[in-house]
């Protein structure tokens, strides 16, 4: 069996040099100076640091315009304007799902994320088409990416009648999690819009992953609401709360209420730290146990030009909102971009570990901080064993 | 005369191909398929955009650690914590701002940036050594790059006995501009900092650029004593305010009447977008004629590891924070980086027009907001016709 050791790398956030040997896909050994045999392949890692693959804990993958021509966007900032933009655009344009969301899984991989949880618009003029595209891609591409899916109503679940079917049938056809969006703010009622998407999953087994951009205390009554059901439907470990801006501006005692009922029912928060909006409470939230995984959002899509699909940038993002700059604080943007997102998702043999598969990026840089700072592409992609990208390029034919 | 034609470039935010013509280190034509002799060298620009030169409006060059082994921080977030750290470590360090300023300079030149306005320590302990380093790097590389120099008293003005006189030592070397800092917060006597840095700018002829991070309205009242200050004394168009928080957060009523006071006093402001602080109206202020800058701010540095010297990453930063995402509003974002801060400093013949000097970037993009999402190193830059960078590596001997 062929063995590969990386030679004095840094692993992860630590700064001392260790070699890893890898076996038949799995990391076999770690540690100082590892005496091997002649057969090995040795690999001189010496000022680079191995990270495990990255983990995008929130993206919509079935909607990036990554690739195609340049789009003009001219939407006021107005959610239902920017939610009716999508659809004309959709109406008038030739969209492929599968071919966009395939598209930025290359970029995705070839920049070391090897796992997203992306949220599939469904409503009743696209139906589960965008759903469709997504698991077809993520057939195609399961040795490369493990994607989990949400059937999201983007147009809303209530306010657009005939989407309650819809998402029945995303999820009579393999998807992963409900999706909500906004219960009172944009679907108008926030009982029956919970209610809705808890009896969706309970029906099929799923768990739940709920939009939330609503402000203050009508957000924080939301996170009420989906506290209440996942205690009740003893759904611990299976609900993720998005974005929760609402969260980062609510009184300290609110907080500290909703955090511990957050880490006690384990619902994770998944955010993309946005520049322009308040952001979950990560040091409060991590200390009552809370996951919390970071998430690319859209990427070049008609809703924003923004992104590149590099996690190393999200974690970026994380470091300037929330003002970490000392080398133990920046651990949290590494947290959150691989062991956070795995802990959502529930990875098996994630990280950098004896037994663990042998899936990291091996990025050229004096130590995470540098990586996060400059996301150099001088990075190598290994999938159980396998180099599938280097320098931006991948090295498989996908 | 040598000349160079640019055939079938984009030009800032335009969506149409032009030819730029280049002779002499200047542009002596722009237009749709300019017809020219054998002579000229043609570059084929398709695929390209061109822009004017970066412009940096607030940068800290004299203290970046860019180029050195990583500097682990382990600093609280409190102001005069950051600052004793920093003197501390001046204090047990090699520090050499010339080389340091060098440096960071090619990075700077090498990713388009040819103009930069810097804040250069002054205190006590270290006197105008800052500002000789990087007077010396202005000497040095006054071809590549135009620097404004601010003598800044980081440690404290009032409260740090002697300073004022380090200042003016600092005026009188060559720096051109008197700078300030948190009048009260930091300070701790509004009138007396303010009456003190005009006092000295008066003195020798030159601008203030006060750094600004006070809250609400206690900031607002510093932006008060500046603008009357200003009027005072016939300063129209040499002060600039930095950071300014304050702007973004008090009552819109009061955020008008101090953005038509700046306007008419034609108070610059310069900002770096901060995702964890509020940040000046920046559509309220163009309103009413103010000059806004974007900076980079420190890079690398005590105290903080964050900044590529890239602007293009700052014009995304500024981007995100104001949430600008339709393209008519990034151009917005193209002009923080570049005609705002050369009407700031003031510069000539700046600007892709015909008369201007042939200082200018090319980048492999679609458009200027592609290259500001992407920021690739895929560019070009030349300064008055001669190329000195390419594909991230300076063609020129620093």
């Amino acid at each position: 069996m062929k063995k590969t050791l990386f030679k004095n790398t840094k692993v992860g956030v630590s700064k001392f040099l260790v070699d890893v040997l890898i076996e038949g896909g799995l990391i076999s050994a770690i540690g100082p100076a590892l005496s091997v045999s002649n057969e090995v392949e040795v690999i001189d890692s010496v000022g680079k640091v191995m990270l495990p693959l990255f983990v995008d804990g929130h993206a919509h993958i079935d909607k990036t315009l990554w690739g195609m021509p340049w789009h003009e966007n001219d939407v006021p900032a107005e959610l239902s304007e920017i939610i009716k933009n999508e659809r004309n655009f959709r109406a008038n344009n030739e969209f492929d799902s599968f071919q966009q969301s395939s598209e930025i899984l290359k970029t995705y991989l070839m920049k070391g994320t090897g796992h997203v949880r992306t949220h599939i618009d469904v409503d009743t003029e696209i139906g589960v088409k965008h759903v469709e595209g997504v698991l077809e891609t993520k057939r195609k591409y399961k040795d490369y990416m493990g994607i989990e899916t949400v059937c999201f109503p983007q147009s809303g679940l209530l306010v657009r009648k005939g989407t309650i079917d819809v998402m029945s049938q995303a999820m009579a056809i393999g998807c992963d999690f409900v999706g909500g969006i906004d219960p009172s703010s944009f679907d108008r009622n926030p009982v029956k819009h919970l209610d809705t998407i808890f009896n969706l999953a309970d029906k099929s087994g799923a768990g739940i992953d709920l939009h939330l951009h609503e402000p203050g205390d009508l957000g924080a009554f939301s996170v009420e609401l989906l506290i209440e059901r996942t205690k009740a439907l003893s759904m611990q470990g299976k609900v993720t709360l998005s974005h929760g801006f609402c969260l980062g501006e609510i009184a300290p005692s609110y907080q500290a209420k909703l955090a511990k009922a957050l880490g006690e029912l384990d619902i994770s928060v998944a955010t993309t730290a946005p520049a322009n909006r308040n952001v979950p409470p990560f040091g409060l939230l991590r200390e009552h146990g809370v996951t919390i995984s970071a998430g690319n959002d859209g990427i070049r899509d008609t809703w924003s030009p923004y992104g590149n699909g590099d996690m190393l940038q999200r974690a970026m993002f994380l470091g300037l909102k929330y003002r970490w700059r000392k080398d133990t604080e920046l651990e949290s943007a590494l947290y959150s971009i691989t062991e956070g997102g795995a802990n959502m998702m529930q990875l098996n043999a994630y990280g950098i570990e004896v037994g663990s598969e042998a899936s990291f990026v091996v990025i050229e840089a004096q130590n995470f901080a540098d990586a996060m700072m400059l996301q150099p592409l001088s990075r190598d992609v290994y999938i159980s064993g396998k180099r599938v990208a280097s320098n931006g390029k991948l090295e498989v034919d996908l």
